[in-house]
């Protein structure tokens, strides 16, 4: 059991508050926060670039306040523990953050949050705010089937869509061909993830929900949310034998692809078995010809001190790995 | 509770040596991994360098394999699970290093470390290797009382003589110069830490220590060293309120210094948390006039899953902070 029921708080009701004044006074040559709780860039902004905004439930730090900055978004709401901001504040956030070449509102694909984001663009219209976009991203292959991958959920491997396409708005293309780039790295991206425990909620303090010591749950969601059933504990390597091929098997990926590797933590597990699992991922991926550009291992989108790790692949052409490669600013997304 | 019996390895006689090989080929761009398992730059260096080498034991990463890179360590050489390696293996780390600058060891002031590299530097003296210094470094205020400072325990504070002295070795400096650059960060950091929560050996699956689920221990070391004893777990505020003021004291910081601070997580402690912790360590700071010029809040140096963290403050002039602001490019340690 690795659910903890105290946490170093001051009271429920502020915590939202309270983490976005102490991260944006932490990180202030990275980001602001303005009068009304959004969260900006610090540093000046070329003017009639591709704006890009995400609104998100809180809770899963560092995503996504720490991905605002030079090189990745414009703008994040961010909303209260685990709900998603409501369509006021997303307008909120696209006025903010428009500077004249469009707005992109990202959507990590959770009923909540598309629902907000949709309504949002209704009250766009019917404010007279134009040249906004809305782009779904999922990525979860264990929420719906293939052939279904519009109903999958977003989680973890979205990492890659944010830092391509916050590259490739901040000196190219118009808000259509910003689009086109989320949805091509989204369709070239696959995730499954899987925990080895539970969490408390920071609100209650309870545990969000019930799993054994030698229990584990592939394909669990970033809240919990049911997965492919619960299972004997198992060893790194053959964790990774168990998820890597319906990864690869439901693009597919293909000898001779390239990709990007992430390993993200979703709250405590260690990065020595990062390290571990890694291992195995690239033994793996060699055996079938598929060549690693690049890998990340670290505590991107998080679940509190759930101990559990995402792995997803995103299979890379010669445009996807130049904005891989761009450099990026934000407080916790540093690419040089 | 917060200890996690089931971890994802394979084997424990084999949880270090797994971990390197996946360190390394994640991050082949940045570190490779020589035959005899050390970890050294995969960028070339300057020749003449001074060459910065630390060993340490593993379980606490990213520390110190992550800080292998440009602007910071040239040779980490991962020990056993919380053991330091032995001398014949830093020997190895130091003519992996030596790029005709001489060598300066760095040491974390723990028993076991400080006595190999001093056995080191004699082997290094009978085979006729010269040009190799050692540098004890400490930060933690709980370990020993003011007056005794160079018995105190190195602790995740080291951090700010980790990114200093790499930057000062980049490109100027001979060996003197940096030993006396690293006691001068060294002498102007303190730390404290806490915790909420045990963890749970890698190699035996046990709980290091009994913690029950409301407590907290303030001084607590790296792998659970006893501190000032357990109280009842208090709130992000008052625990800031309780850990600042001896910090502030122990130097003294004073009205209008300068400083830097780290807010380390330990494991399993959450970035949300992080960040209602850092609000109040800037208010405190705000009103006793202190400055602060950078914060870092992350997981740098760990203790496994354990649930906790420590606050350092390091006071900076403008040498001090130019050589923070220098570029760095460690896997998990990236200055741009």
């Amino acid at each position: 059991m690795s659910a903890r029921a105290h946490k170093l708080i001051n009271r429920p009701d502020t915590i939202v508050d309270e983490m976005l004044e102490g991260f944006c006074a932490a990180y202030s040559d990275i980001v602001q926060l303005t009068d009304d709780g959004l969260i900006t860039r610090a540093q000046s902004k070329a003017q009639g670039k591709v704006a890009l905004v995400i609104g998100n439930g809180s809770g899963h730090e560092p995503a996504m306040v720490g991905w605002v900055g030079q090189g990745l978004f414009d703008v994040n709401i961010a909303g209260e523990i685990f709900t998603a901001p409501g369509p006021q504040r997303i307008v909120d956030g696209i006025r903010a953050a428009d500077c004249g070449g469009g707005v992109l509102v990202c959507v990590s694909h959770h009923a909540g949050d598309r629902l907000n984001a949709e309504l949002a663009l209704e009250l766009c219209e019917a404010e007279g705010i134009d040249h906004v976009e809305l782009v779904i991203l999922y990525d979860d292959i264990s929420s719906a089937p293939k052939g279904q991958e519009a109903e999958r959920r977003g989680t973890a491997g979205l990492f890659f869509v944010w830092k391509m396409l916050g590259a490739f708005c901040e000196d190219e293309g118009d808000l259509a061909a910003a689009k086109a780039l989320a949805e091509k790295v989204r369709d070239n991206t696959r995730s499954l993830a899987m925990s080895l425990s539970s969490c408390a909620s920071p609100i209650t303090g309870e545990v969000m929900f019930e799993m054994a010591d030698d229990e584990m749950e592939i394909g669990m969601g970033l809240h919990g949310e049911v997965g492919m059933g619960r299972q004997k504990a198992l060893s790194a390597d053959e964790t990774i034998d168990l998820m890597l091929p319906p990864i690869l098997e439901d693009l597919p990926f293909a000898e001779g692809d390239e990709v990007l590797v992430l390993l993200n933590n979703s709250g405590s597990l260690t990065l020595m078995e990062l390290f571990i699992l890694y291992r195995r991922v690239a033994q793996r991926l060699d055996e079938a010809g598929i060549k690693v550009y690049r890998s990340w291992l670290d505590a991107y989108a998080t679940t509190q001190e759930m101990a559990g790790f995402a792995l997803s692949l995103c299979r890379v052409d010669e445009q996807l790995k130049a904005l891989w490669d761009a450099p990026a600013n934000g407080a916790y997304m540093k690419q040089i």
